[in-house]
């Protein structure tokens, strides 16, 4: 039992039998129970279970580290500091999710913090999905915190997931790009019931031709709430671009709050951000093929956040 | 000489011949100097020369009420709160600058506040233009906070404008959108040198099928700094957009923080912000046909800020 509800939620925040063959250390209930390494990727254990180091060698290609969490004890707080090392000229991907499993009544609290460095030249593709299920009673806590530098002409991909089950989550990412480095975060965000979540996203292009492009999409259902702070600093001739879209449905509130910021007269930021309802011709066009209401709700939802 | 500084200043926030042939108050380093009302317009002291109350009766057509501020004397502050009634059906433009003309080595300081109303189905254009003068020595300091309440089927129209010569300024502007209330915001704000410029324009869209648009621009040049805060609040059926381009040179900072919060599911809310520098196509195609580097500068500006 215990291991099908494990392998579930390997599933939902990344993929069981890749994770298992691939090298990784997964963590449970604040414990390692399974790690597998590599000659160009070291994972070793802080003090006291407090997180891992995971450093990947310098020219280290397509490999996927996989560092899932999981939760199923309740009434417990995991707290996970974790610090990450991506060699020079490396091209790797990253998968860092967490799920939860609580059949109880109590709350189980994830508090995870990266610390990760993007060094000279790498490439990293950073995948962090978040999962919850269990009783409806249950509060099922995620707050993160990941500071990340991208040095010269490095590349820093991000996808930032949270599709179910989260009744309260903070999320604070914070940044600094160097000399020629690029960055794409791609946000996916659901809400529903009286779920809560706070993105706070802060950007300091502090490097000459660095690059920044976030697109951040969310749905809000219910009695939900959903805060989004995204702050772009261009500190030097940089480009900045923020596209942020919320579909906002029943009782639910969504805050969107951009700031560009600018000190050197060759960066140049844009922001666009729409909150608003979905097209009710998209609902009709799905209807008149045959589909229900909610089916035709469900699938657009579906392919927004996609 | 101080009627021509006068008269000057008068041109530079509206138009001196014009305020004098119409219903007008002109406050003078705190004290009213020129008043002319009518059947339709009343505009009566506060105590202890604190301000003015200005009535405009129901359903009054065309007229324009000029209530400009002078200040000429030096080391002074000038406080002045200022309440409007707009009455119903009525649709009549005010103008309400202020200019200051510092020729000393001292502080002056407008200290605006103004408490308007816009009553059922009113109409108004509310023009606040600030413009100041003087010795490069001297501080010329202007804050403005703004409490507008637009009533059901009312329409606000807005022009914020600070061109020139003003060192500091702080501006507070809060509308509060009733039912079917309609408003549009025009800001443009030029600053150069050491000057600094902070405004915050909070917008609360309570009514139904109230709507509201913002189109700010500006351009920062030298060692200014500009920040701008937006917050556009949808609490029912709404539309809201909000728009800002600001052009940045030498060593400006802008900072644009716009906040789009939605708490009913027929809000709809959009915002686009850019900060950047002058294309460069444009300069070089005016230089082209003969203008200096510089002139072609000003003239794009000129026509972003028009």
């Amino acid at each position: 039992m215990e291991n099908l509800i494990n392998k579930n939620i390997l599933n939902e925040i990344d993929n069981a039998d890749k994770i298992y063959n691939g090298v990784h250390n997964i963590r449970s209930n604040g414990k390692s129970i399974s790690r597998v390494t590599s000659d160009n990727v070291e994972i070793i254990s802080k003090e006291n279970n407090s997180g891992l180091i995971v450093n990947v060698k310098n020219n280290v290609m397509g490999v996927t580290v996989h560092i899932p969490v999981i939760l199923t004890n309740e009434d417990f707080t995991d707290t996970v500091n974790n610090t990450i090392n991506i060699g020079e000229s490396s091209d790797v991907v990253l998968i860092a999710g967490c799920g939860v499993h609580n059949s109880g009544i109590n709350k189980t609290v994830h508090d995870g913090v990266h610390e990760i460095k993007v060094h000279k030249g790498a490439k990293l593709k950073y995948i962090e999905k978040h999962y919850a299920e269990g009783t409806s009673v249950s509060k099922k806590i995620f707050n993160t915190k990941t500071y990340i530098e991208v040095y010269e002409d490095a590349t820093l991909e991000i996808e930032l997931v949270q599709i179910k089950g989260v009744d309260s989550s903070e999320k604070y990412t914070n940044i600094i790009l160097h000399d020629n480095a690029h960055l794409v975060i791609t946000e996916r965000i659901f809400t529903e019931l009286y779920q809560e979540v706070t993105s706070n996203i802060n950007i300091e292009m502090v490097g000459k031709n660095s690059s920044a492009q976030i697109v951040s999409r969310s749905v809000a259902k219910d009695n939900s709430k959903q805060i989004f702070y995204f702050n772009l600093d261009g500190k030097n001739k940089c480009s900045g671009h923020i596209e942020c879209d919320s579909i906002i449905m029943n009782n639910a509130k969504v805050t969107s709050v951009p700031a560009l910021s600018a000190s050197n007269e060759d960066a140049e930021l844009i922001h666009e951000a729409a909150i608003g309802k979905i097209a009710s011709e998209q609902i009709l066009k799905l209807m008149s093929l045959g589909l229900t209401e909610e089916e035709a709700q469900d699938t657009i939802l579906k392919g927004f956040l996609k």
